[in-house]
This record gives structure tokens, C-alpha cells and sequence, in this order.
């Protein structure tokens, strides 16, 4: 695809965002409800502009990695624009995981209505505490074989979209694979012995379906929701990650981009000590640390996305430093506006207050900022202790002992 | 030139400035001598790697600018590498000025013996409070015209290494030509009438030839003498900005990476409470900020050096943004090497305080980030209006307004 | 009142907040109903801890203002616990103003009974946009005189408590008495003419009664209602302003300090990578940080609580300081407690988010931290050149100047 | 002594301080000589500055530690001041400690001459690395008791002064009195086998003496060199050092006061874009910024000086936090100013980048910020279950979890 064309895609989902879904946009704080969801999505797919990320033989517009940053940037000027495009989360990340694991059967049973917008899915990781991060021992959800069908008990927590979803890729060790062993499954959510639990409340609204617990209670499966090797789940989570959080960055900037537009148009609006706020010094500081955020927020997603398409293993590393400074980066930048803009900052007037509630638990999703902090940080001190036992010198040897 | 062949100059680059340039470092605080430099400076040619900014039928590697970064911050990863490598400030911007204003006569005076660094020069724009900025009118030193030659009366202040240069790019206004016209000079150290005043002391000693002041009293040169368009000094001034303050963040970065690496060589040596250091959070913290920040910073520096080849209006926006980030950011991560090497990072056992007091003055030179911080804020005000006169719909409209 | 006294006070507060007021919290978002204030309020009296601010002889405890702080912190350590002890803005600050100007008559109609905690008030100052700060000239609500009485004609704005409140007192133009003068009324809600209008929608829940607009379309009043000098509405103000941001930096500060004490149980009780979160130093640095933010908050409220009652000038300037490091301080301390507690930090599993949203306003109400820096700055620059006005020498004289 | 005492001292040590010290200063990057010291010190004397914090008897002002705030920080306001006053590090501290500890005879012999100027003195307590923090048993420096005497081998690094001290007081693991107990020495710099070695340079100057390794080859002393109780060096360094990082903070308190003032200058007598440089908001901020910092840095210290007379454990832990913050702060009210001079800050135009270099050092003199916010985490844990375990509900239970 040209460069032309990603441009022309662009060009296209900002008007349709700025057009049709900035004015379709629900109160502050309120969820999109799938019906008004459902009838922008026909729009978003006659404008052209629908799952820019989906291949095009799944009716999408067949976007590369690398040409997703601004397209997604673009529907995410709205929080619900990801949605209307069907380029949010937890479905886009389960699209790309079904699309390089799914056998044909289940390309045709998930991934068609999922990429099509006609169902919602989940990813089903994370645990109650203390949980399973990524070490596959303690993972507490487990499938058992019996008689040649897959039996799967556990609990999970914080399943985000689970409420609204068809479908769910389970995590699950499987012991008799082997001891560290675990598997993706693929479980309609109507399957007997699923159960949604605790619905946990949160501020955020742009994730729709909720982030409820979801035990399984003896749920059987067959072989044909296995979802990729069996006893490779956390190989094949490592392709979700890496892309997932990078698409989260995409959209929040959006959203930061949106905030600092309305701080702009207000600046220009509003008079303090009889100057046009933006002509004031504190204003313009605020203006131009914003600026720097969003630009640098932007160069570290291209440079992540690059490296991800390059060396999935150095992508890994980029994407979750981008994923730490974006994830900042945003909270920042719509601090900044709200603070901009004053008395209807800080209430409902604007949506700003609201869009900061959106972007705040980015910094706990997908890892937290202190968790991707040590994970940075012994990469580095392994790249740098690689280079001196290839023969750099150590740079530490101070001059009183030379 | 492939990014293959740039990967080879990059590789050669680094292998010898730290196999040849950092055991040649002078104690810290010392400037590097002009013998030494000399020296050093055939090594490099010996070796490959000297001029890499230079067209090759100058002598030079002759890579393009999006190329310059990873090699300028190879150079830079000592602070006399930029100099061994002649490719240091100011003599490196006026290389450019020379190479797109020159005419072929003052090509062969001036610009030939600059690439080979037999001579050194020096850019005398820069005057004594109030001094002259960005406007013309505010210049205060003068060229007349008197019998087909100009006349050069005035003062200039902090022309950085104007004691060993051979000769000077002075902008004078020239009001012979219209009002508000100023014209560049190519004009000899030794001609007479130039006068080294004043010294400014610095703690900074990576730009040798001191910040002196020079005063030029009744400075005769002829019309070969002019470099470029008379008249067009702060036209022409533009072209060497953006690039020269763009290569000023390509080679402190180097030294960042520098500290880091002196850093991340100690946390692996040191240990605090029984652990190695580099197992400590609080050190960690320090070792992620530093990574993320000079992830972002080389991020900025692509984006600015792609956007000035493909438009240069753009590229000056996007290389003052990045020379805010960067000035900033490396200041940060020599500051956090200093923390993390502790008793010996505050003293010259190692050169960490010595780096820190090199990058400190970035922040104001080449325009301070407060200038820059403005510059950006109303660039960035007026490209939102544009938007909203071309009929984007101004967001900052209060829901109780609606 | 001795310290031992003080300390009494705050012992007694501090295990009424814990054991009665914490356990009677509504769910995060949601405001206390007012039969449920008026219960909790009998209780707090009962325990001898309510009105703390308030003279004995009118029902409180009596104390100085140097003593709130503690007491304050305590109450606010509950984002209810200032209304059930019956020191929340606008109220508390309303009964300073009333002790301070009302006349006997208006002493027993109003502060009685807002000081007993049976009615609720207004403080009716904020116009909208452009709206009246401090310039007199600019407030567009006016009182004319008619026969004796006089006659309100204006719109308020974001009048906080406006819709559970008897009464407010409202700031208006009197032009019969000056140009400039502006004139405080003592106004009952349920009077004719006045209009509470749209309701201004907040994420904050503290401040119950809303913060709606309120209109008054020709309320008549007679000069009883006249609180203070007639035409000294703005100096009136003063009195209130120091002491109220004050109060809400000590409210506030509680709620920080609660909100480090949940991220202080969260760090014993959780592990990551097999270690107690408090022992890894990512967290460890978060507290610490957070630690430091409540000290300096508590110096800062402390020093401007003195200074306040030695000198009201320089008790605002130091309120003024106090009020943008306290509001920016508990924001930072809440939001990294938010991170230490990951998953349940950003949601409402705990209350945290919800603390976050409470304290977000306060950089913005009582004057933004923009304004209160763009005053600070200039009192500086004042201070200074009084300084050397009066002879100090100046220090900006560079040496090559000398 | 009155708070009006205190007051006139203040005012005379700042007028003699601006009228006489400042004036006397060397160029920026000089430390002061001996013989100029001593000149001053007369001055002092004579003008009743000279030693605020010593007793009357002998010989100074008497000051009680909760008034020595306001005086050192008049003393700092010049980076020679302190010495001139002669309430330098590491006199100062080794005067307090002396005062506390020694004997009649050896206060004759070390505490009058270093109280009146006559002498100077050092702390010999850090070592060479692994280095021996508060762990006694890593202190490599051993006296063995020998006949009666004790006799010296080791190695101390890093001692402040000591190339013009007469004597050091000298930690020294001691083996005889227990495994784990150290004693204190008062051993004189000319005793036979005291050798001052290796010279670390540094950038700061206001601690004169250098800061050399100083070697201990069989040193002998008496009993009487045994300053305080023999085996508890460790608790009587505790006396000292709660103290000394205090009146660090205040001297340093007092420079950044001076860069402060040094920025108001200049913002008053500089313009950009055709305003004063204090009207522009961008300075404005930075100055706001600035205000705050000295004003916060100010509370604590008096908060922590009133803590450590109190209760000395308290104060400890008060005068840590207090250390972070006012070392932290300094050096950005100082690299501000550094900013609001531009040009002139950057250079040695003006002393400002010379007094960045000062208080660099001190984020790592006396406990790193790293180390002293891993102890406040600490404490602050400790704490809080400490209330915890006395009765407090734990705050973290999720709602999900009630």
C-alpha cells in the first residue's frame, strides 16, 4: 500500500471521526450502547473506513503495522471511534491473534462476524490475585483432558468486554501437556458453566462490555477450540502484546491530540488580564510541553511499529517503551487542557475531565509503568553487560584508580 | 548510499572513537590542544571515518542528513569525537553554509581547507545586549559600501571558536541594500580590524577556540567577500539553523549514551545493601527514565533531520522541537549517571560532572527553551486556527453552551 | 487552648473520622444524602468533635485558626467527614465571614444556625465567562437602590451547595454607592426572583448541592440584608479567600494522606516477582516521593496558618504558595497511590480513582495555579526591586561588565 | 534568646554578608585562600557574626539550633560565606560534636582553637569502596590497643578539609571492645603516620581542604584521643549527622536565594520580544516555581530543626526527608536562574553555573537521595503498620472483596 493511499485513509477517517462521530458521542461518562454502536459501524463501512486493520479479504482496508499509527490516532480523536471502526480493544488484539493462529474452521466461526462487527470477544488472562502475570506456574485456571474433550475450572478477573462478548480466548494450563504447559482456547461465552461474576466498576467508557470476573465451571471444549499449538499459550500471547499495547498507544494519543486541540481553540477564545490566553507565557508553556509529548509520543509508536514489523523480539523491547512514555505522555497532555480550560475543565462541560478518567488506567493496563520500568531497565543493563564481554571497555573506572 | 553502507560507517565510527578518541581524552575540564587534534584528526582520515557530513570530492563520507545521526552520535560519544572527526560546532554549520552559498572561488578558500580541518572558522552573528535575534533591524553591526568595497563597523559577543579560527561568517546589516537588509561576510581572522576581545569563560570545553567577543573597526572587504544573495543574510542564517541545531542534539546524545553506559557499568559492579545496584529499584527507575529518554530523543532527531530534507518550513518546527526535548533530556541523563556513580560521579574520578557542565549551555544556545517553548506554542495555536477557519468545528464549546 | 488540648482535639476527630464516618461512606461517585449528613452530624456532636473552627459560644470546639490543620486533615481523611463535622466550603468559609461582619440580627438569622449545621449556604461571587475575578468593574451583577430597598439583577455561576442552601451571599455592583463599589448581600434562596439554572455536572462529590447557576431576576432586599460595609464587597472577599483555600489545602491533604495510608496496606500485603511490594524499590520511590509531598504540604499550610494570623498580606502571599504546592501535591500523592494499587487503583474496587477526581478541581478553583503563579512571581519581582530600591546591590552584573 | 535577638542577628549577618563577603568573593570556580579567610574572619568577629551557632563562652552567638536557619542561610547566601562565619561543613559539625563529647581537656586543646577560626578540622569516617555506611562492620579502619595506647591502620577517602585541618576525628572499627564496636579518635593531621593521598578534584570550592584519601599507617594515640565513649562511634555519629545534613541544607538554602534574587534582577532590567522578561509567563513560571521551592525547603527545615531538639529520632527522620527535598530543590531554583540569564548564566559572566556545580554534590554527600527515600519508605511502612497492627483498619480491602 502507498504512502498515498495510507494518506488517503486517513484523510478519509478524519472526516467521517470528526463529521459523524464526535456529534454521535454519548454524554460524558456514559457507554456507547451497541445499537447507536451497530448503526455507526454501517456508516463507518459505507464511508469506507471500517477495521482499517482487517485484510481486505475480511473486509477490511488491509492497513500494514507501520501505516496503522495515524489511521488509528484518527478514530481515536473520539473515544468511541475505535469502536465504531472495530479497531478497539480487546477485539482488534484477539482479530491478530486469530489471524495468525486460527485454523480454517475457526477463521470462519470467530474471526469473519468478529472482524465483520457483528460479535464482540474477550481475552481471558488475567486472574484475581495473586494472579498470573506472565509465569505460566501460576496460572490457577486449568483444562484437564477427559475422553478426548478439554474441561476447563478457574476464575478470571477483569475480562474486558466480557458482558457484550460471543466468544472468549481462555488462558489455561494444561498440565497434561507437560508441567509449565499452557493453552488458548476459544469459548463462547454461552457455553454451559461460564458464569460472569463481579462486575468491576470503572470510570473508563471506551472499553464497553465491562471488565467483569468470569468463572468457568467445568466447561467442556473440544479439540477444535484449541487455539493454536497446544502448550503454547504464552508463546502466542507474546503476538498479542506486543501489537496490543502499541494500538492502545495509538488510540489514547488520538484522544490526547483531541484534548489539546480543544486547549487550543479555548486559548484562542478566552481573554485573561485583557490578552487572548494564548498569549500568555503560562498558557504557551503548557501549550508547547504538550506539543513535545504528543510529537515524541508519536516518533516512539513509529519507531515501536517499525521494529515490531523488523525484529519481533527487539519490537517487544520498543513497543514497551513506547508503551511506558505514551501512556504518561497522554495523562499529561489532557491534564494540561483540562487545566487550559479552566472551570468547565474540571466539570462536565467539556469532555476533558472524562477523557482524563479514559486514559488513566493505561498506566496500570498491559503492564504497568514501574513493571515495564524494571523490565527496561535489566534489558539495558543486559544489552550494555553483552557489549563489555564483547570487549567494550568499562566506563566506570574512575581516574584514582587508573 | 545504502543503509547498509551507513551501517559500516556507523560501526567504524564507534570502534574508533573508542578504541582511539577516548584514551586520548585531556583530564576533565581541559579542552583538547590543537596538536593533538591535528593528530588525531589523521587517524581518523587513516581509519575512515573523518568528515562524514562532507561530500566525498571534498573529502568526506558523504552521507546524506538522515544519515547523520547514528554516526554524529558515535562522534559524540567523546567530547573531543565531534572535533577529531571535524565534524563539530561551528565549523560543521558553516561547512553547510558554504557548500549551498559558496561560490566556487570562496569554495576553494574557504570550504576546502574547512573539510580537510586544516583551518577552523568561526559564525559571528550573535551581539552584546540587546543584541539581535531574529531581527534585522535590530542588528548593530554595519557594512557600508565605500568605492566597491564594504566597510565592517561593530561588535559581536560569544563567537565560539573564534580564537583559532582563520576566519569568520559575519552578518552584518548592509543598509545600502534596503532597510532591512543584512548581508554575510566571508571575512579573515587577521584582517585588519578584527580585534579578540573580551574571553567568556566557560565550563564548557567541547567547542575550542573560546566565546570570545570581536570587535570589527572599519573591516575593509570587496564584493568577493559576500557569501550568498546581498541582502539575504537572514534567509540564508535559516538554512544553517535548523540543521545545526538538529547535529548540536546528535552529538550530546552521544555523550548521554555515554553516561548511561558509564551508569549501567556501575550498577552492574556496585553493590548497595547486599544486592548489585543495578537490582535496585530506585536505580532502576533512574536506568528506565534514562533509556526512554534517549529512545525518544534519537525518535525526534529522525523525525526532524526526514522532515527537513522533505520540507524545510516543516523542518524547522520539528527541529526546534526536538532540540527543546533533547537539550533537556540529555541534561537529565548525565544528571541521573551522576546520582547513580554516586562519591565519584560527583568528583572528576569520573568525567560525568564534566559532561553535564558540556550540555548544560544547549539549553540557551541556538535559542533557549523558553524561546523555543513560544515559538512552538504559537505555531501550534496557528495551525489550530487554520483548521477551524477551514471548517473544523471548535471543540471547546461547554455542554451548557450547546 | 493548649496544645495538649489541640492535640485532644485531633485524637478524638481522628477516631470518629476511622470508626464512625469511614464506614458510613457512600460508594465512590456518589454524594452523601442529606439525611444521612444530618445523622452523622448529631453523632460527631455527641462525640465532641463537631464545628471544630466555630466559637464555643455558637456550638464549636473554639479553635485558633493555626490549629485547624491537623483537625482539618483529620476530617478530610473522609471525603464526608468535613460535612458531618460541619467545616466544608462553602459553609465553613461563609461562617468566618459572617463572624467577622454580621451584625447581631444577621449573626442569629444566618451563622447561628449554618454554624449548627441545620441549614446549608452559598457563596455567590463567580459570573459567567468573561465573568468577574478580582476587578470590581467587571461584575456584571448589580444591586440598585428602590425606595430603601435594594434590587438584584445578574447571573452567578458555578455556585457551589447552591441547591441545598438557605441562603447565599452575594456579590454585587452597587453603583449608587461608587463606581467601583461592589456591595455583599445576605440573600435567602427561597426569595423571589431567585432561579437556580442548569446544573453544572462534576465527577467531584464533596461539595454537595450542586454548582449550579443561579439567576436573580429582580430580588428585592432591604438593608438588613447588607452584610458588612456597604461598597466593600471586595475587601470583604479578602478576609474569606486566604483563610478558605487554606482550608480546603488542609481538607484536601487528609484525603492524601488517606490515600497514601491504602497504598502503605496495599505494598505489605501484595507480592511481585516474590518480593513484599514495599521492598522493590519502584514502589519505594513512589512513597517516598508521596511522603515528602505530605511534609512540605503540612509545612507550607503551617506556615501560611501563622502567617495568616500575624499579617493577612503576606498570610496571602504564603496562602497563595501554600494553596498551588498543596493542590498540586495531594494530586500527585493520590495518583501514585492509584499505581500502587494497579487493577483495584483504577477501578472502583477502591475508592482511590474516585479521591483523584475529587482533588482534580482544586488546581483550578480559588484561582488556578497559573494565576496564583503568574501573583506569585510578580510579588517576587516586586519584593526584589524594593530590595534594591533600597539598596541592596544588584546580582545580574556579568563580570565582563564589571 | 528572643525572637528579636534572633532577628538582629539576622540583619547583621545578611548586611555583613552582602556589604563585605560578597564583594571578597574569588572568581567562580576559585575556592577561597587561607590568609583571605582569615582576614575575614577578623571582619566577622568585629562586625558580632562570627560563629552563630557556638556558645557564648566560646566565643560565639549563642544560637539556639531552631534559630540557625535564618542565619546560615544569610551565610550561604555566599558561597564563602559560611567559611567566613565559620559555620562550615565539616568544622561546624565537628564542633557540635565535640561540644557534646569531649572532655575538659580535649575541648581546650580542639574545640576553642576550631571554635575561634584558629584551626580547621575534618570527619574522617567514609572509606574507600565497599566502603563502610552505617554498618560497623564493614569499616576496614581497625585500632588495636597496644601497651595502653591505640594504634591506627587504615584508610579513609572522601575527607572534606582535611588538607588544611589540624586534626580529624577518626572512626575506627575496634576490634578489642567488641566484634561489633567502633570508637572515635582525636588524632591530630602532623601525628607520625598520617599520610594525605590521592586528591580527588572536584568542581565545588566553598568546602576548602580539599577532599582527599588520607592513609593511616600505625598511627599511635592515648586514651585521651578517644573522643565520647569508646565502641560507640556509630551512636555518637548519629548526634552529628542529623545536624549537619541540616545546616547543609540551610547554607545551600541561602545560595539558591541568591540565584533567585540574581534571576529577579535580571528579569527586571532584560527584555524579549519588547517586554520586561518578568512580564513574560514563561520566566514567570519558572520564578513561581522557584518561590515555591525556597519556601517549601524553608518550612522543612524549620519543621526538622524543631524535631531534632523534640525528640532526636523523630528528628532524624524529619531531617532526612527534609535533605532530599532542599537538595533536590536548590539545584533547580539555581538551574533556573541559570535559564533566566541565558547567555550570561551559562557562562562565567555571572557566578550562577559555578553554584550549580556547589550544590550538585550534596543530592550525594551525606546519604544519597536513593538511599535516604529507601529509608523513608521504610519508615513510613514501619509506621503505618504499626497502626495497623494497633487497631486501624486496613484501607485496602476492594469493594469486590466487602
Amino acid at each position: 500500500m502507498s504512502a498515498a493511499d495510507v494518506a488517503e485513509v486517513v484523510a478519509r477517517s478524519r472526516r467521517f471521526v470528526r463529521d459523524v462521530v464526535i456529534p454521535a458521542e454519548p454524554l460524558t461518562g456514559t457507554p456507547l450502547d451497541p445499537e447507536a454502536r451497530a448503526a455507526l459501524q454501517r456508516q463507518a463501512r459505507a464511508a469506507g473506513v471500517f477495521a482499517p486493520h482487517v485484510p481486505v479479504e475480511l473486509g477490511g482496508l488491509g492497513l500494514p503495522l507501520t501505516a496503522w499509527s495515524p489511521v488509528f490516532q484518527e478514530a481515536g480523536y473520539s473515544p468511541i471511534g475505535p469502536a465504531v471502526l472495530n479497531c478497539m480493544a480487546p477485539d482488534e488484539g484477539n482479530m491478530l491473534l486469530l489471524e495468525r493462529l486460527a485454523t480454517p474452521a475457526q477463521r470462519e466461526s470467530f474471526l469473519v462476524p468478529l472482524a465483520a462487527g457483528d460479535v464482540r470477544s474477550s481475552f481471558a488472562m488475567t486472574e484475581p490475585h495473586p494472579g498470573a502475570g506472565s509465569d505460566p506456574a501460576a496460572l490457577a485456571t486449568v483444562a484437564h483432558r477427559r475422553g478426548g474433550r478439554w474441561v476447563i475450572d478457574g476464575e478470571k478477573r477483569f475480562i474486558s468486554g466480557a458482558e457484550e462478548a460471543a466468544f472468549a480466548i481462555v488462558m489455561a494450563r494444561t498440565p497434561d501437556l507437560g508441567e509449565r504447559a499452557a493453552t488458548m482456547f476459544l469459548v463462547p461465552m454461552d457455553a454451559p458453566g461460564v458464569e460472569i461474576g463481579h462486575a468491576i466498576r470503572t470510570l473508563e467508557t471506551a472499553i464497553t462490555g465491562g471488565h467483569p470476573h468470569v468463572r468457568y465451571h467445568g466447561v467442556e471444549v473440544g479439540e477444535e477450540a484449541v487455539l493454536g499449538t497446544p502448550g503454547e499459550a504464552f508463546r502466542h500471547a507474546q503476538l498479542r502484546l506486543g501489537p496490543a499495547r502499541l494500538t492502545h498507544c495509538m488510540r489514547w494519543l488520538g484522544l490526547a491530540r483531541r484534548a489539546q486541540d480543544t486547549a487550543l481553540d479555548r486559548v484562542r477564545s478566552r481573554e485573561l488580564f485583557g490578552h487572548p490566553l494564548g498569549e500568555l507565557g503560562l498558557a504557551q508553556a503548557l501549550l508547547a510541553d504538550s506539543e513535545i509529548d504528543l510529537a515524541s509520543s508519536a516518533a516512539l509508536i513509529d519507531r515501536a511499529a517499525a521494529s515490531l514489523v523488523a525484529d519481533p523480539r527487539e519490537g517487544a523491547t520498543a513497543s514497551s517503551l513506547a508503551k511506558v512514555h505514551v501512556s504518561e505522555a497522554v495523562g499529561r497532555v489532557i491534564d494540561r487542557a483540562v487545566q487550559l480550560c479552566g472551570g468547565d475543565g474540571v466539570t462536565h462541560e467539556l469532555p476533558l475531565l472524562g477523557f482524563l478518567n479514559e486514559v488513566r488506567p493505561f498506566r496500570v493496563y498491559d503492564g504497568s509503568s514501574e513493571t515495564h520500568r524494571w523490565a527496561i531497565a535489566r534489558r539495558a543493563i543486559a544489552r550494555r553487560r553483552a557489549e563489555v564481554e564483547d570487549g567494550e571497555a568499562a566506563l566506570d573506572v574512575a581516574e584514582g584508580a587508573r
